[in-house]
């Protein structure tokens, strides 16, 4: 629920700050681009904070607004909207925040990124041409690491829509030495099980897995989502007894040219898969794009990740390495055509964690994939 | 130089925490373990510390003695020395401390770990057979996070010295993919400066570094420590402009039957270099045991790393990890004659890292090596 707060004037940097906290609650999967609002008074005070919570409920602006006292709802003549990004301006299943915030008399509006969906897109310019004063939060002064954590919460989710296709995070799960199975193929485990439960919870924020049909006729993975503690979260469930089952689940795909096994795993519920019969990734992601997925996980095995390595299309690499030698067997990817450490793909890493006996490591292209030039940048507007 | 605190009494376990701290403070290399003492008047008081410096310099016991207020020093009798190792009993450069701490009144002895140099060991024997109470930090109710602190601090010394051989630490740097050059051959960098860096500091805190001849012919290695800023902390240099020259240096190995050019930078100096025309690294650890190496650094290639982790001799592996792919190329071990999971080798992780864009990670065999159950184990006295 919205929560009305009577606090002191706050600054716009602490509001976008607890308003990418707030957004931080949504969900990452489902679709839609997670955003936090805190709207500001006249005076400068909290007078309500809101977020999203998914597909379907409230936009942040709009949660915020119900939140408001009745008793001081005239103190928003003349306040401020901090929110993580910018107020859409369409109606879909909820009306326009837009009008939403100029109706409840908002006099500005500082918004940490644009929106780069050409339909709800419009929302800045609309208000403007209705008198408000409307700041990216850079240009509102709020301090670059507060805007930088706002920006980075819709990344993913912005990129996705400003490329129409979906952003794709590659898991790999290696020995020290880069295998991903022994010489006679076994591979169970090679990480510990704090590490898989770790990828269990980024299945849990994608929208869609991504599979080979070498990994379903070799492996035949599940693929569902089975976070650690997080059943007990979702919505009518018995606590922590509450089946992975009750989780919205991925949409388990499987891509390649070869049949899938009528008694393969990823046929069973809970969810839906999908076998898209292809060797090409760029009509793969396509469809999945098509069908409203925003973060995708490819999952292996090498076939497909090498082919996505050697295509550009890897905007986040998900490494999860355990002190394990093997000396032979398969390697977590293939021939990427390099030849010299020159033309090595080189990663930026946003993330490292110890997981048990294991490190896990989340990068991005340590240059941007070609296709990002023609877009804006970040923090721009 | 020892100081003279006049402090209030203090429990056993934190002197112990304090003389770990002061013993880390002396070398790791150089042949002589690394000793903090703290010594307890009468009344629980702190009359002194002390530490020792390495070959050559006061042990930690006979320094902090010398600091103790002579005003003070009849508080000794009946006092209390709690030290990081038991106090020697032979006659070296330096005469042995178990007479020393009994001549001065000492009543206790606690000690985290036991001598294992039949040369030195006997202290606590002597002490007891003069009325003196012995005991392990253990025994004498230490907290266990403090006593395992200490025992690890000469855990690679003593594990050496029972052996009669080095404790063999071995690099990687590899890419995720596990490959250390690419298909050309070229290998320059793929981990990053601070990577390189961290490993400098590691050369400079191990008594020998070992390559085969391979690495030799194909990278032309100068295996000279140059860690950044170390170089001012030695005594008598001119701060940062001191060259790495000045710092004592690893003996540099190279291993294999092969000759070594005539140009070859490990030839040149600081420091000494050996070549041992062998395969057998058996050979290699007794040869440098004799010359006083306590700990060795094994730094490639991959044929040599093969060699040692098939004969069970690594005790650490230290892998740098750079978010760097290549897809083919060499890789950091050759065929460990594992076929299948369950034989992996596998590691148990003691410390990671970020450094730049690479994780470091230091672990240690899962299993101790099949020598090591012929031994007393950790905190066993």
């Amino acid at each position: 629920m919205a929560t009305t707060t009577t606090t002191r004037a706050v600054t716009v940097t602490a509001a976008l700050d607890r308003a990418t906290a707030l957004a931080a609650r949504g969900p990452l999967a489902g679709g839609n681009p997670r955003v936090g609002c805190v709207l500001l008074g006249v005076h400068g005070d909290v007078l309500a904070e809101g977020h999203h919570r998914g597909a379907g409920t409230a936009h942040a602006e709009a949660d915020a607004l119900a939140g408001v006292d009745p008793a001081r709802r005239d103190e928003l003549v003349g306040g401020t909207a901090v929110v993580t990004l910018e107020p859409c301006h369409h109606a879909g299943r909820t009306p326009p925040c837009s009008r939403a915030l100029h109706a409840a008399g908002i006099a500005r509006v500082v918004h940490a990124t644009t929106d780069p969906d050409p339909r709800a897109a419009g929302g800045a310019a609309w208000l403007r041409g209705h008198g408000v004063d409307v700041l990216t939060a850079r240009a509102a002064g709020v301090d670059p690491a507060v805007a930088a954590r706002a920006e980075e919460l819709t990344h993913s989710w912005r990129t996705a829509v400003r490329r129409g296709r979906p952003w794709l995070v590659a898991k790999t799960a290696t020995t020290l030495d880069g295998r991903v199975a022994a010489g006679d193929g076994t591979s169970r485990w090679i990480t510990s099980e704090q590490a898989r439960e770790h990828a269990h919870t980024v299945r849990a924020d994608v929208d869609a897995i991504l599979v080979g049909t070498g990994t379903v006729l070799a492996d035949d993975p599940a693929l569902t989502a089975r976070p650690p503690g997080r059943a007990a979260e979702a919505p009518g469930l018995q606590g922590a007894e509450a089946p992975a089952a009750s989780l919205r689940q991925p949409l388990r795909v499987v891509v390649g040219e070869r049949p899938v096994p009528d008694d393969a795993r990823v046929r069973r519920g809970p969810g839906e898969w999908l076998h898209l019969p292809t060797r090409d990734l760029g009509v793969v992601l396509e469809e999945l794009h098509r069908r409203g997925v925003r973060q995708a996980l490819l999952e292996g095995g090498p076939t497909l990740l090498t082919a996505a390595l050697r295509a550009g299309l890897v905007d986040e690499l998900h490494a999860y390495v355990a002190p394990v030698l093997l000396g032979t067997g398969a390697g977590a990817v293939g021939d990427l055509g390099v030849r010299t450490i020159a033309d090595a793909l080189r990663w930026r890493t946003v993330t490292t964690r110890r997981l048990g006996e294991d490190l896990f490591l989340a990068a991005r292209p340590e240059t941007p994939r070609q296709d990002a030039g023609s877009h804006p940048q970040e923090g721009e507007s």
